[in-house]
């Protein structure tokens, strides 16, 4: 008989011929998750593989700065050190305030129980933290500071929710980048561990037994096909999708509006879709981060975003993925961010944030941006009355932050989408249980199968309340349970053949 | 060897000992979809079966209007009787913009070619319909007659990209509710036409073959299990998702904001599910229709809808389900119409539209609705100038329907989202060629499986560009696109064993 097989169509045991290798555990994707899932399947005892499209191990975490979102039972040594204690329930709130309306609670409990030793253990592999604290609101430290405010814990409506606490701990990296020393790190400890690396191989299929069971991985290497047992199982960890711009297109098309999708050529979805190939459900595939990276200098939240119709969407002092969001649910592209001659600080260069406007009175401004007299000028209007009192009625953005925009000259700073710069990057995946497993649509667990990292649909779930090291905090983390999981999987002795 | 199926988890085809019935082409599902799929697989010759779960056709179309979205080609009789020419050309401008960022460009292209045919067919089938039209802005004929304005035709932007055309068609039948109609006429057929039928009968796997093939379903009737194999093609036509909660919370969360999802019991998403198990891939799953039906009368089109803000989001002389879209893209549930006192009736029972507030000025309308000064009003201010020229700057509304909001008392209707009538359902499913065929990830055809109706991500595709009649021209154009190939499919010699 003749077969094929793909990333989305399995081959079946029956039709595998000979095995080129065996293993108990084989890893798609040497990212941070990848890397942690075998640090602790070879921890438990497993005969690991781990295996690699590029040339080395990194993926789209070496890209990035590295932080990760930890706090909870009191604090991190950086938090205490800076004087904040952060409680386990606060970290639980936060995280499924920012989940989105489907929020995975068994996730969320699980991490924000246990945030704190993996803070512990991630400096036990040898990530070293220097537990220093910049107060000031930026994207990434310029320096090898570590602790900073990576997400929304000040801002309405997280700060009603929980008590607002700094939770981005960035390794002792100069600057940013520090991804590269997280994932020299955690290499090492793979490598020191007796871990088997295939680079520059590609999954190209996955291996099922009759009942459904995943039992290996199809590999292309160098023009060879290669068949690979694994003996308990198979852990995706192979990135999410914003490189393949027709799975974009299919599922979250909005993203279209930006031509800056941030990761490594590797997230191109080919995890995702062999986690479904073996029946693996796919979940919030709309779902993505968006950011506008437009402070420091902080003085810029002291502005106001408007729309095209001169209308306020956000509280500006969340984090810039959650303006981003927002900004991406306006109906058109032009975006701007008003600022008077007090608040004016020269936006990030990254950003490619222009002037569209600027005048004398906010009149002027309108006329110049052609909104209607009326519409953005009330708009400035009632922001300055209440701001002028400490408050912000409308979208209640922090006191420390509202300073009446009176001082000329006026200018309106353009965010176009079209223009400025958005990045951008998936959040839609397999939907796991806290221990990896991937789940089918009935959250039945497929035998055999696990995944982590943006493969899934983790702790960021929702683009609005996204923050800075949540992606790399669900990648290690659940990296980590996936491995140590699929080290003791027995498998389902009713579905699979023996 | 042991092994378990489901609607998840096919069947292969090895493990099927016994063929209980044997069928060319099997179709789940008995709604138009499924009944216009049977009429045009047994008009080729196929020995055709259709499975339905519930004790008679009907399914969700049944529960409908009946309408169906027709038009092009010079225009139907409806239209030429009215005084329109519909050209083919405006069809198709129409529903690529209705279709969304990724309008599926083969299947418009395809419909707007053949509307006018397919109005042409079902007539010959014996649907009546009585050719009169009614200029008024309406949900449904409170008659029997048959044409009306449906979709935006009228409204910005689709005003601008088409030359506007009315294109629902109402079958002759009085009142609402004119689907009862359409399907008996489309059952009366499928009986004639000699198809096998079996009622209160559930598909609850597919079986495939080592290839990837679907060669059968398994079915569940009366507590028996009943293999039957497919020899050229099962088609699913088994509805959305929308009745199914967890489907919803995992792929459109924003839905669960309303408690008013509308279907049969069969939109549990089985038809997904299934299509899925094999291989299918599901587009589009965040993607709905949600409707305010706030008028007729349409006197209240000439209010505006305003969010918790005061803002103005859209022009009010869409779709109603335009607006249903928008308001849910509001942050908060409160969005509230307002009118005065020359443009205020009575709204729709239906709508469940209080009066959340009323006012000698407007000023007063602001304060109850416990809006910031200056918010609210200056957003009728900008209104109420421009509409005195007859001119919307900001959101385009079409001059007919602008006339400024200066004839007290004054009043905020009550359109809250946890309140009013926001029916809703699914326009996410699965992939599929203008032919009916299922399509993988990669685009590529399951050999042996076909999906119609809102079982597949079709025409409509975008809430904000919903028509009423889109879903049923959809279900019954390309139910028979997958009905007469399905009918003469030839298995795929490579991948599917003999």
């Amino acid at each position: 008989m003749s077969f094929d097989y793909s990333l989305t169509h399995p081959l079946n045991l029956r039709d595998v011929h000979r095995w080129d290798a065996d293993h108990d555990v084989v890893i798609v994707g040497f990212g941070a998750a990848g890397a942690c899932a075998a640090i602790e399947a070879a921890s438990a005892g497993a005969d690991t593989l781990i295996v690699e499209r590029a040339s080395s191990y990194g993926g789209t975490s070496a890209l990035s700065g590295g932080e990760i979102y930890l706090g909870g039972s009191g604090g991190t040594p950086a938090q205490r050190q800076a004087g904040f204690t952060d409680d386990t329930e606060d970290l639980y709130r936060y995280l499924m305030l920012a989940g989105g309306r489907d929020a995975d609670d068994a996730k969320v409990r699980l991490y924000a129980n246990e945030s704190l030793a993996h803070h512990d253990w991630l400096v036990a592999q040898g990530v070293t933290y220097k537990n220093t604290f910049i107060a000031e609101r930026i994207v990434e430290p310029e320096t090898d500071d570590c602790l900073i405010w990576s997400g929304s814990e000040e801002a309405w409506p997280f700060s009603e929710a929980a008590k607002p606490c700094p939770r981005g701990h960035t390794p002792q990296w100069p600057g940013w980048g520090g991804g590269q020393l997280l994932m020299r790190v955690l290499a090492e400890r793979v490598a020191a561990l007796g871990v088997a690396t295939r680079y520059d191989t590609r999954a190209v299929a996955l291996i099922v037994d009759d009942g459904g069971a995943v039992r290996g991985v199809v590999l292309r290497a160098y023009g060879d096909t290669v068949f690979v047992r694994a003996r308990r199982a198979v852990i995706l960890c192979a990135g999410g999708f914003a490189m393949n711009r027709d799975m974009v297109r299919r599922h979250a098309p909005q993203f279209l509006r930006s031509d800056e999708p941030i990761g490594s050529p590797g997230d191109d979805g080919s995890g995702i879709l062999l986690g479904q190939s073996a029946g693996g459900a796919a979940i919030h595939m709309d779902e993505g981060f968006v950011s506008l990276p437009f402070y420091a200098p902080e003085a810029l939240i002291k502005g106001i975003f408007v729309n095209a119709r001169g209308q306020r969407f956000v509280n500006e002092d969340g984090y810039h993925g959650r303006t981003g969001h927002h900004a991406f649910h306006q109906a058109d592209d032009r975006i701007y961010l008003l600022v008077d001659h007090a608040t004016y600080q020269e936006p990030p260069a990254i950003a490619r944030i222009g002037i569209a406007a600027a005048g004398e009175t906010w009149e002027e401004v309108e006329r110049d941006l052609r909104m209607p007299a009326g519409t953005l000028t009330a708009t400035v209007d009632v922001y300055n009355r209440h701001a002028a009192d400490g408050v912000d009625p409308l979208f209640h953005k922090a006191k420390q932050w509202l300073q009446p925009l009176i001082e000329p000259p006026f200018v309106a700073l353009d965010c176009r989408i079209d223009y400025a710069f958005y990045p951008h990057f998936t959040l839609g995946g397999l939907d796991t249980l806290p221990t990896g497993q991937v789940l089918d649509a009935t959250r039945t667990p497929v035998p055999g199968l696990y995944a982590a990292g943006r493969t899934t649909c983790g702790l960021p779930r929702w683009g609005a309340g996204y923050s800075s090291g949540l992606s790399l905090a669900d990648a290690t983390f659940f990296g980590r349970q996936a491995g140590r999981h699929a080290a003791l999987a027995v498998r389902d002795a009713v579905r699979s053949a023996a």
